[in-house]
């Protein structure tokens, strides 16, 4: 027979799927909190898959995390204490670690075994993170973490599962979850939120969150990055009290990189940023209103009005 | 059961397919040249299908057309001589003949029948753009009748099914007929081809005719546009001997949108211009070299190196 | 691209599919039952679907129609009144009018809009069974149909889609279903149930049958026949108050076949009829205990214990 | 999400692919001669797979390794000398093994790394088998093996992966190999030769294997078993210069399985012995004519004419 013979299926709305071929399922298994899977793929390298969705390959994992924490942390001129929801790869504190004037990186992911399996399977993900001095890693839940703690963040970055029913992040997508998060941070913080799908038939989750974010921020900005391994281009929401990332000239952005000795990034930069947020006119026009609030008493789940 | 039991299978690459939920087949037809498909999907309406390849779908088909010639066009200062290659659907034509100062679009697409269905079943697409009188439709070969043409055009689209061995557009992909079409070219003339994927994963298409194009012309450039049907980000090139629409800045492409009445158009305006052409730095540098010379002697075939 | 592009995605388990390329949608709707779709599939000719499982394919339907009828029709010495619940392809209708004896069939099937369907584009199916004058067609609820009927029949065949929940059919496969159709056989009556997959891996539905006819009758037996559409083996029970078919001999029923010019038949003769009750060890033992009591107030649902 | 995620797609033929969902891939692997797999199934358990087919399955490997091994074992009244072609599993070698007339049971497979992986992976396949002092196992060619072999066997076994193009069996499928293996029967010795599908709609590979067979041997039957993990009824061709074992009565087989104490066998008896020969009338039309003569010039190919 030619062709591959074993394909995981990546549901990706009720009416579309990607199918990746897999060369090998290299862990699979249970945590107390979700199903885990390490698969190989021919074209992504090794994918990571929690409840059956694509967290995240090895081929394009530093687009993904790059996007999801450069941006605050580069608006922000000089962060020195850095929360993360969720991140059980690793890989964002890895990226936030990378600037110099992070002085504490706290993550907070529910699920240690996530963190275990990572740890071991995908090495290069974490490249040392968790073992940096700068971070501590609590295995708890990140919203009541959050709200007892006595701390203030410069940048707090949501890097959590899609909301599932009875999933473990759901109520990490709330309204009042970005209250606590506003309150938490300083007066020239920022926020960045992993916020699904920008595919232009498949706009429900972002706008939702974007909307919730524009109850608790005045600043809220939508942006995208392609990311093969999701099927689609993938959008991230960033907010804040005082910063608007869209103001920074690329020429800015670059200077920032420099001046952080970040010439190592290999997704973003300047031009990269600009790009992140210029969508075309009818994207524009699709993500400008509507989206439904999400709060704890009406939660989103994933792909659903 | 719940869920659709009907798919069309999308084959990406090798390793990658995207599975599309369809409702109906509303016609399913050989012509001479290749298969062809109507399907119709609840997510995108209907769907054009030939050779098993997504050729475009009512809900982003003004995406993939505005993309391809309204770069060319709004580029050139009065474009009124266009050469379409392909372009069954009527859609291209539909988009060229907006512009005002058009006076004679030719439209050459060897597969007759094609046209045929894509009017009666399509009947949005070409928006009787067939039956416009600077329209001129010819079923033959488009590369011999340029050749033997004694016009010269303003703009040229290339907007061919991908080159499959034996299928009828594989000989439209070479150097040797980008050389006719510069011969083809009025001075300041641009050239747009719809180019395939730039999904990062899979740049061997893209890359080769922009290097194929570098070769015959001084002035080449990849832009990209997410086209959820086609599965990821699809990219395109333009050439020419003068014009470089980098240099065109958003406001004046706004200017000229304005001048030629263009306000109907849905997906293409001055941002749009501006982020089509802006690549994130993994993707800067994985275009920036390489691709192979495409020739008669040696044509390239869908994603095989 | 070389392959079928369009496939049927037929979920036997929830670990196992099995998937027929497709080369058109002949019809497909919504009724007030269930949904509707007849597809044509480049193996199996013309297929009837409902509620996204295949109730019969055009190259195999025969198998199904005759197992389902003759094994009762034949060990009954001279059936004179038939009652059908389903059926609505006509095919049942048409085997049991084959029998020369036979007066009176009723057939009540609930879903008019499906016989009508099955009526214009399966037209070889009932083979005008649907206008012979023994027939006679009600659309209404068959349960509810006989239990106020005053008839008796000496066979009733049941052909009903498998038992869905909220579908049309599982209040017709619950002890109390059955009860009501000993009442109306005749002494020497017989009723025949498909009954769903005889797979190894897939009884679920086939014991439950059983042991749920065997609360009513004491003569029950499990048969079953090869049906490639339908992805492997499938079962169906014949019960009756006096007669096992099991006792017939193959010269028997070709006796009775030939008595009553049956030689059009092209599944069933004595032989078939041997190997249809004849199952390899581990079945008998499979088959040969458990399955659990269906019941009004616990009914059914496809392949759930 | 619910449902699996991960499917093996087997391919049954150009129009019917059966998808087994898998919880895991145990082993993956490219052996000189062909691509080697163990995946696990959560209804068939561990499954083999060599160049993309199912050669057996856990749950049901039984069923495919008993129909294979004793019906010609059976019919043979005291079989001492078994030579076994194929069978990296172990599987076949074990049911031959259970016969207590065996003094000398060979098995010759081209691929010492399938039955390294199987010796592994499926010790429940071989139980021991490769241990036993009457087994000799020779990784080499079959064909050439028995050709230069100068002793004679009471039965042989065929026990192939399917015939693929450039595939190792393809020669051990034609006539010039039957009239090797006649050569080396005993004078009222057996063969059984694995032979494909018998569904309906896939009858190529069992009738151009009859065929063939006839061509050389007097007596030749086809049987099959239903074996769910190959997506449908299975069949096998036996042949002989003198003995028919559809002659052998339900009674004489239960008869020599109790002498030999093979109580053990939780698929095959009298009764099941029965069943195998016995198909449906349209089956028995089908199967009677035609197929086509296999010869090393002009071998048959997987389900090709």
């Amino acid at each position: 027979m030619t062709g591959p013979d074993k394909w995981f299926f990546d549901k990706i709305n009720d009416n579309l799927m990607q199918l990746h071929a897999i060369s090998n399922v290299l862990y699979t298994g249970k945590t107390r909190f979700q199903s885990i899977e390490i698969l190989q793929s021919p074209t992504f390298g090794k994918v990571l898959v929690l409840d059956g969705k694509i967290q995240s390959a090895e081929i394009d994992e530093f687009v993904y995390h790059e996007a999801l924490v450069h941006p605050p942390m580069i608006a922000h001129p000089e962060p020195e204490r850095v929360f993360i929801a969720g991140g059980g790869e690793g890989a964002t504190l890895r990226e936030v670690l990378r600037h110099p004037s992070v002085k504490k990186a706290i993550m907070v992911d529910i699920d240690a075994d996530v963190i275990e399996v990572c740890r071991e399977y995908l090495p290069d993900y974490h490249a040392g993170a968790f073992d940096d001095k700068r971070s501590r890693i609590y295995n708890t839940d990140a919203r009541k973490w959050l709200a007892e703690s006595k701390e203030r963040f410069d940048v707090v970055i949501i890097d959590l599962t899609e909301p599932v029913e009875e999933g473990p992040a759901y109520l990490l997508y709330t309204k009042e979850f970005y209250t606590i998060v506003r309150s938490k941070l300083t007066a020239n913080g920022l926020i960045s939120v992993q916020s699904g799908s920008t595919s232009y038939v498949e706009l429900t989750n972002i706008k939702a969150v974007a909307r919730t974010l524009r109850s608790v921020f005045p600043i809220v900005r939508i942006y995208q990055a392609d990311i093969p391994a999701f099927g689609g281009p993938w959008g991230f929401c960033i907010a804040s009290m005082q910063t608007d990332p869209v103001e920074m000239s690329a020429r800015e952005i670059d200077k920032r990189i420099k001046a952080r000795g970040l010439n190592c990034l290999k997704y973003y930069d300047g031009i990269t940023h600009t790009g992140m947020f210029t969508f075309p006119r009818h994207m524009r026009k699709a993500l400008a209103g509507g989206g439904r609030l999400i709060s704890d008493a009406k939660p989103l789940y994933l792909y659903q009005e």
